[in-house]
């Protein structure tokens, strides 16, 4: 499976990857595990909507966050491990809603980031899932999303490449 | 210490488990680590009570919830694993607790699942724990809770099976 | 690199670890990774500071809570590897701040406790961090503090014992 090029046959293009930081970090290996910051849906360094679910924005314009987010992360995993051919699976999305008291319906939003996933990882993209409502998020994003996100192992690879030079 | 056996004299049983889901799952395994999904406290695929504490819900109330989505979340694993009797521990749990600005007792809320894990599961039970306030969650749900847990490794079982056929 | 002197040497001292709790512990190690509890900014037992950002709280304020949740966690960390130096990498940092509605510098606040951690362990701890605004904490606290830290393993540690004792 390409995965690469499963994103471009949905017509997807990953954006650059976010700058390095001062005192944190987009991601941080440990093991084969990949722990993300929080993403927000930026798009050239900038929220292009913002507000909360239930007030401003429709569960629409949520999903369309949650995906662009989604894009956002894949951009940061690619320029960590070099490909996202060496996802393994998705372990786990967390979507942080920015809602109303009174908006129940984080699960919708979420969906267009989990549909997405499973576009174009199939069946390693059905991971755990949390939707949870914020009162309000940095930025006043709509959604910031979390992943864990677990790749080959260095040592699985270098297994690999030895046996491509045994004749 | 057969945990399954301890679920019973405590009186509980656990639900059927949750129905695979369109584009996420309840709980994905990396490594030993089963990462689960956010659980609500769906009692045959509904909320029982919805609300939030310090407006509708007392503690009591929470805390019954609370427990509720810890059979949801075991039964999930074991459906996973096969028996709840796979569990090394339970390394963390989180718990999501709707409400109101001004109700700060989430921790009192979160002792309905962190006692009833250590009643099962004695020792191994004793997680790491984070209790939160919420604005809202997902379906009006009181509580959502999440967990990580740590099972015993495929090698160490099939080592045992081994061992098993050996005279 | 001894980040115990460094830590002196930047003027802070760490906090009796908290005492074991009921049904939760401070924390609880899996393989090589350390996943805390919530930490709230609790000195000698009690939050000096209460209350959100955007309405009692200064974003100075909210740093310096940061701050002390994260001694805190330190605290914790070293009660049970026996050294801050036993520390591989911090790898995730969440930082729940208590908000209202309308606060949107939630990362400002989380600078507090980001910049700490790199001052103390330099490029191993430069994090992923998630900065969330939460309606509202246990026992009304600003800031809520999550970590998952890598630990050298205990095999590793053990062989070096071992070449301590060859000649």
């Amino acid at each position: 499976m390409n995965y690469e090029n499963r994103l471009q046959s949905l017509g997807h293009t990953l954006p650059p990857p976010p700058k390095p930081l001062a005192s944190y970090v987009p991601v941080v290996r440990s093991g084969n595990l990949l722990f993300l910051s929080g993403i927000l849906p930026l798009v050239g360094g900038k929220l292009t909507l913002t507000g909360k679910l239930g007030k401003e924005l429709s569960i629409e314009q949520g999903q369309k966050a949650a995906q662009i987010a989604i894009l956002n992360a894949l951009s940061v995993i690619k320029a960590e491990v070099g490909s996202l051919n060496a996802i393994e699976k998705i372990v786990r999305l967390a979507i942080h809603v920015s809602s109303t008291p009174d908006f129940i319906q984080q699960s919708a939003v979420a969906n267009g980031a989990s549909d997405l996933l499973v576009q174009i990882f199939d069946s390693p993209g059905r991971h755990a899932r949390l939707a949870l409502g914020a009162v309000v998020l940095p930025l006043d994003a709509p959604v910031e999303v979390e992943m864990i996100v677990e790749v080959a192992s260095m040592g699985f690879k270098e297994n690999l490449d030895s046996s491509d030079t045994v004749c």
